[in-house]
């Protein structure tokens, strides 16, 4: 399943889940020195994060579809994206909360190897674990 | 400049500065849920890590290249595997220091977006500045 895939079963499933998806992309504001407002430029295996709202809640997701060879390398860049993004979204909308998606033969992966989990838990990192097969949430993990 | 070099100007300035080079790689080791011990394994990108001592100060180095075309997805990458890497050390050898590496032109261009530079002081990351030019240490940035 290509990486854009992944990205629109996660919609899929939280519109299942009664979640409206309100802005995809989402887009994060950071400001250079001189003043100028730019757009965090989105590229080269980065993913595009999506905002969905039900009810009070408001929530930011990051998909991440784990296709290349190396977990623990792509787990270093999911969590650096995740951590920046929440640098930003919490001066940006501090009561929308971020979620990193992983689907969940990945997460299996990650909870085999303790030094994996225990960055999940020691830096506060909320989990969406969904099943790509049928655009299904399996979990919500808030840390 | 290759990554390896980057990697070996950033020892070559530290043993300038008195420091002895102890450990390359310094490893890592993770436990899996079967009680097995691996190693984290460097692959694809993840920059091998080294130890220095210099009297009592200990100190582990990830030397961050950013040769690719993102400095912001190299960014996340980069603070990943650090922050990834400071959990394992902290249980390993909690009074050994981390720093980040990264190339003095590098560090101006993450000093002038606002949301890189509140990533490293959010998550307390320490700044290792260097010249690649003359292989010495430009900055000490602990946070």
């Amino acid at each position: 399943m290509a990486k854009d895939l992944f990205h629109d079963c996660v919609k899929a499933a939280l519109e299942s889940d009664d979640w409206q998806v309100t802005h995809d992309p989402y887009r994060l504001i950071a400001t250079r020195r001189d003043g100028k407002k730019v757009g965090i430029p989105i590229d080269l295996g980065a993913e595009r994060i999506f905002a969905a709202e039900r009810g009070e809640e408001k929530i930011a997701v990051e998909v991440k579809s784990f296709l290349r060879a190396s977990i623990v390398n792509e787990f270093h860049r999911a969590i650096g994206q995740y951590l920046m993004y929440r640098v930003g979204l919490r001066s940006q909308e501090n009561d929308r909360l971020l979620f990193l998606a992983i689907p969940a033969r990945i997460a299996e992966d990650i909870v085999d190897l303790d030094l994996l989990q225990a960055s999940f838990e020691a830096y506060s990192i909320n989990i969406l674990i969904f099943d790509p097969e049928n655009c299904r949430i399996t979990q919500w993990i808030k840390h």
